[in-house]
């Protein structure tokens, strides 16, 4: 993503929703945020997000250097998570912000929303990552 | 902007960001959330920023009820001004994370930000508001 990236921007919150990237991107980190994820986990919590577009997003995200591709322990083997980096991380307040003002105001403006982190203990299991495999 | 909103959203983050509106509405908010601001003292603020743009993302915060258009006093008069609104308010703390994110952060994605809230006190001298004129 660095290399699309203009080479300025004129106020600094243009370059963070830049970087943060839309809609499906920053639903994914808010999901990744709360722990390593497999793809089918991704796919569960995002129903109507394609296949075409979860590994794009996927792909930008790691490009950027925001989640990266990990191990765990997975029985007798390990499978391939997505992980907040280092740098995904220092968005972890921005994201929990997005997410939380979200839930109190849908109502003010007469949505509905849903509230896919509810839904994490059932789709995710609790886990413990092997190591950390920079893509 | 109420009137074209989706009617449900798979993720409160998704929605938030659909009330943000892009990254000229965010950074609008970003310079108003420091203070009531005049038109042209926003458009000093954001000089890329066409008079038709502005014009309707101004239009758009007041309609989705974020900012609202204020009496200052200005001399013997009084002048417009636009301000937050409690609802606008409650997004402060969002859009100071993306602010700060963006200054600390630029270096590492190789890309030059400008700093506009530095140019705050040139710009916008300290004022006082006569009353909330709600559109």
């Amino acid at each position: 993503m660095s290399k699309r990236l203009p080479k300025f921007f004129s106020c600094p919150s243009e370059f963070t929703l830049q970087v943060l990237g839309g809609k499906w991107k920053t639903v994914i980190l808010c999901f990744i945020k709360e722990g390593p994820c497999r793809y089918h986990e991704i796919r569960r919590l995002a129903p109507t997000l394609s296949d075409k577009m979860l590994t794009e997003r996927l792909k930008d995200l790691v490009n950027a250097g925001l989640i990266t591709r990990c191990k765990i322990k997975d029985g007798g083997g390990t499978t391939d998570v997505y992980a907040l980096t280092e740098r995904g991380e220092s968005l972890h307040q921005i994201l929990s912000g997005l997410y939380k003002w979200g839930r109190e105001h849908a109502d003010e403006f007469g949505v509905t929303i849903g509230n896919p982190l509810a839904l994490l203990d059932a789709v995710r299991p609790q886990r413990t990552l092997v190591n950390r495999t920079p893509d």
